[in-house]
């Protein structure tokens, strides 16, 4: 049992991101009205968020930009019509994709840039790269943050091997990330014991990053700050992939800082995200998210069956039962 | 950290509870059809499910029979016309309300009723009235637990005192109620070491009934399997009061006793319950049952809400934050 003090103190050094741009885009190809992102923008900075992850910078030799909604690339004047100067207190954000971004010439100069922080997203595979766009956005200025996807697949030896290589990095902060909504809470536990060890051996941050396949997207989330981490990834409505990620609004609900305050989440998620279902953008928590959640597999087919607009669960079932 | 043990092996020792018809009926005031019901006991059968509680035993000098659903009284009757001579595994449970049974009339002798258990909800201060439906029960050949609700609000001197006396009594179970969703898995934990501490005094099992206000429900049960609690209550597609309860089917996929099937569960889910919120049906996680939740508020104000069809949540919190 975690100490009592722990539900009624705080520490300083929690961060909270707000990744709806980037997770959520993956919905809607990131089609959001720039009246959505100024307010999102102004929501997060009144909400007392820490950074807000404006996308990613996508490779446009790869993707379409007819193709995706702005968001899918990120470019800097994009950021900076929102943003401005950004004299606030928010940072952003935006995420390179190991594999699916051009860093070396499509990131800039930090002192060119209206972002703060560089998020590098890699398969535990994809390392080597994962660690050079860490090294070449140092370089230019920048934080970083390293986010390991589909930790429930990976062996815990090379998990070892990773974290030792990212230690020696100069990277800021290294994610759980629980692609498949498939950890239990005992299971980030047990991850975050891992990741600490590290941490407290190399001077780095832990952050987590859930989906919520199995409802525990926020219960994955407040077990990881009971283990010493800090970086806690949300999205207004659970907005995300599939299932979609841990609730901002519970998140800002949770959190015991006073510079943390729920009401202007509350206000967003009434004047927009509402209005993204009606419009039949659909995302967040249903059968076919728990079948592959509790299968420890990709959500592609669950997103499929929802695309599809499929309702024979059943059937699904016996799909990726046969599939796995 | 829990011992690693514990996520691949299981505990003999614990019972799943179908709630459906008694928790889900305060949402469509009891209105299920027979082929729901007749379905719903032959689901159970087949997912393992250990008991099925068939509704409130209600006081039909309080209740007016023309306006609720026949699982509001739970005539023996009209059990029997459901499950015959139930020779089966799944056992038969009814909900004595108390205030709101005349149970030394209306709960017959077990030898004459196709029901296996009594469960006792109860506020802390209704406790000897709910000891004397526990003994009565008893005495008429009954399994009984005892249900105390609304525990996050309940001081712990009194909670002991309550622990005490019923240990004494002979209830077989004693369960934690979560009814306003307020409790953080932590504090399930810390509420779980309190309530072992008499059950391995007194020789009785733990149970656990939650609410999802927070998408805690599935998170918090558990969290308390891992603590020892035995008794586990869900609800197909989390139906139940206000945000409803720990999903049936979530539960099914996390246990790992191969008398567990997901399959029945997810068949069900898919005939019957799509089709309740197809119908209007209105329950489940939403933003006033979350403010509700991490006020520590009964929900009465947030279903209200719901049923009104109301959407400014941003004005709700206000009413909601007032009234505290």
């Amino acid at each position: 049992m975690k100490e009592r003090s722990k539900l009624l103190g705080f520490r300083k050094d929690i961060k909270v991101v707000d990744a709806t741009l980037r997770d959520g885009g993956l919905v809607n190809d990131f089609y959001f009205t720039d009246e959505f992102v100024n307010d999102l923008y102004i929501t997060n900075i009144k909400a007392g968020v820490d950074y807000m992850e404006f996308g990613y910078r996508g490779d446009k030799s790869m993707f379409d930009v007819n193709k995706f909604g702005k968001w899918k690339f990120c470019n800097d004047e994009d950021i900076r019509a929102i943003v401005g100067d950004n004299n606030t207190d928010l940072k952003i954000a935006i995420m390179a994709d190991v594999g699916r971004c051009d860093y070396k010439n499509d990131i800039h100069d930090r002192s060119e840039s209206p972002v703060d922080l560089i998020r590098v997203a890699t398969y535990l595979h994809q390392l080597p790269t994962a660690i050079d766009i860490i090294e070449d956005s140092y370089k230019k200025g920048y934080e970083t943050t390293c986010n390991i996807m589909a930790l429930s697949n990976a062996q815990e030896g090379d998990l070892q091997v990773a974290l030792d290589e990212l230690g020696k990095s100069p990277v800021n902060t290294i994610y759980i990330v629980d692609s498949f909504g498939s950890l239990y809470p005992e299971q980030v536990a047990r991850m975050a014991d891992t990741f600490m060890e590290f941490a407290e051996k190399y001077d780095k941050k832990i952050g987590i990053h859930a989906h919520n396949n199995q409802q525990l997207a926020f219960a994955n989330t407040i077990e990881a700050v009971g283990d010493g981490v800090d970086w806690l990834d949300g999205t207004y409505a659970e907005m995300g992939r599939g299932a979609g990620n841990c609730a901002m609004e519970l998140l800002l609900g949770f959190l015991k800082n006073p510079k943390y305050n729920i009401y202007p989440a509350i206000e967003f998620v009434e004047k927009h995200m509402r209005k993204l279902k009606e419009d039949g953008i659909v995302w967040g928590y249903d059968l076919q998210y728990l079948m592959t959640g509790l299968l420890n597999q990709h959500p592609r087919t669950a997103i499929d069956f929802t695309k599809n607009k499929r309702t024979d669960y059943a059937e699904f079932y016996k799909e990726v039962v046969i599939h796995d």
